[in-house]
């Protein structure tokens, strides 16, 4: 009898992620192993004394203790050995809860159990900056790159669900700034491509079945259902009734949006790259005429760059500033300089568009 | 004293429509009037009686008697004389409710009470293609492009605010097919971009107030807040629960994703139109190697589009359907041919993509 349908959906799922690192790692392409899982692993098959044994990549996953995490790091420990992939694990303790660091050790031991090693915990210190959901998230990615790197560490696992994408895709809506805040998390992301979400695809359901089945305790963090978190208000409210009125394909259609729009930002991405050098001129001034010429979507983006290029920060530049400065193009009408954040100043002058700071 | 700011508001955006039209209809560019609103109509002026009178447009409103659309019809009165344009009004009387024929021959009255001529009721059978919304939409713009011929109308007004263009934004997330369908309700569509949409940038709160201070009786539809109808739940359920968990901005950040996703949909199908040509052979097969190398946002709408030459209904094929022709390309490993929607199959056949209906 093979295992559970959820715990089997969450094995399949880290196994082509591991599979993809594989590949990428030894720079060729393997097979994805069909092979029962009761074969022995490729690392114990007996070995000749005068090979060199290869180097075996370190994945680990970063695990809060709740169910989507510690499902992920459940199947981490029974896939990565099959492939000839060392599993370790790190749990990040925010220090915003009292006994935060109790469960610190406790997902240590957790982990531990399931037999990856290393394990390990970090204390962070989360700031103010951005609000204290982007605050947290800085100081656990910060953390989480310095454990990769004192590990050697090939890839860090997340447990990103199909839930948390679609509540994601409304979180990037809610901005209203383009298609590029509507392509959520990426499936890999980071330097070099080093964090890896296995559960993109997967519902929130499966982890918690697969925990269940497993007889894997899982926490709940109590800021998930804290109503003072947007994140937590969009999961138990906003998710719902927009299930209830548009019915309950809404959680993958947005992941499918996210998906789709990824593409076709990466895509108009490309064009504004190539088009830029097309319409500066020789003084590498922004040349109205060929702005003009752009499609606009193409130009907007154009745009969005030489202001960030000029010292605007990417996160405070809205959409609506960006349309201000494409108004000096497609509105000429003699108007003045506009002030964009960052103290950049945009404005028209003799056919050229100039951009700059101060 | 001026007016009413929502009367202010309503007005503002009927005239730029209206001048816009002019703009077109005139092929040249004639400045926004700024003239105090107690002036003499543009086509009052005395004239020679050598001059030849210059046609004069006619705008038509399309009226259900709801507060958008006597909002609107009331701004078109008003501004419509000024720019010596002619303004007519149409309602379409679906039949789908008991009492609908006294409710169309009402609001014809109010039309008239306003000013306008001609005013038309139109009756329309609703057929049952596609669900009760789309049947009622269908049947309602074959009855507005029959009335806008008959008068020889230059264009029709649809009351549609920001609030609806909010809603169909969501509707088209919860299909999950792309950033076309989350660009909502064109400014200006239909055959010679005949239809225009002045409030889209409107809430439907200024529209009612508008109404209410011009002492404007309106109908309120049951059908706009019967659950039966998706849009409905959206309206009165979905969407309030989403500015609940996400802030009051949402509506204004659904419209202008709106926006930005139309320009950048426009701007990768012309993408997709160019890429098109250069990935076919001799023969006029697609090249599979050639689509390789497109980014995956051009390539799938290359793939849709030769779906849809070769005969599947666009309404019907789905992203997933694009996604699986699209593994033919990216992740050929000897697969078989793909049922697409409209008896077309999609097959790899020694390096081409044959996409063929039978």
């Amino acid at each position: 009898m093979g295992p559970h349908p959820a715990v089997a959906a969450i094995r399949l799922a880290v196994r082509r992620v591991l599979h993809d690192l594989l590949t990428e790692h030894h720079g060729a392409t393997a097979a994805l192993p069909h092979a029962p899982s009761h074969e022995p692993p490729p690392s114990s098959r007996p070995r000749s004394s005068r090979e060199v044994p290869p180097p075996s990549p370190l994945v680990l996953v970063a695990c809060s203790g709740g169910a989507d995490s510690m499902a992920l790091a459940s199947a981490l420990a029974f896939e990565a050995p099959r492939l000839g992939i060392r599993a370790g694990g790190v749990t990040v303790d925010h220090g915003l809860q009292a006994g935060s660091d109790v469960r610190a050790a406790e997902v240590v031991l957790r982990l531990r159990e399931l037999g990856l090693d290393p394990v390990d915990s970090v204390t962070v210190t989360v700031g103010r900056s951005g609000g204290p959901e982007a605050a947290a998230r800085d100081a656990r990615y910060a953390a989480l790159d310095t454990a990769a790197e004192r590990h050697g560490a090939t890839a860090v696992l997340l447990g990103h669900t199909r839930d948390d994408q679609a509540e994601t895709v409304l979180l990037g809506l809610a901005r209203g700034s383009g298609i590029r805040s509507l392509s959520g998390m990426a499936a890999v992301s980071g330097a070099d491509g080093r964090y890896r979400r296995p559960f993109l695809e997967l519902d929130r359901q499966t982890a918690r079945k697969a925990c269940m089945v497993q007889s894997l305790p899982v926490w709940d963090d109590p800021h998930n259902a804290d109503p003072a978190y947007t994140r937590s208000r969009l999961r138990h409210e906003g998710l719902p009734a927009l299930e209830k009125a548009l019915g309950k394909g809404v959680v993958e259609a947005l992941a499918r949006t996210a998906r789709l729009s990824r593409d076709d930002a990466d895509a108009l991405d490309s064009w504004a790259d190539q088009a830029e050098a097309g319409v500066r001129d020789a003084a590498g001034l922004l040349e109205c005429a060929k702005l003009y010429a752009l499609p606009p979507a193409v130009r907007r983006r154009v745009l969005r760059r030489a202001a960030i290029a000029a010292g605007a920060p990417a996160g405070s530049l809205f959409a609506r500033h960006i349309e201000e400065v494409d108004r000096l193009i497609t509105g000429w009408r003699g108007q003045g300089a506009i002030n964009l954040p960052g103290k950049v100043v945009a404005r028209r002058q003799g056919g050229r568009l100039v951009i700059r700071q101060g």
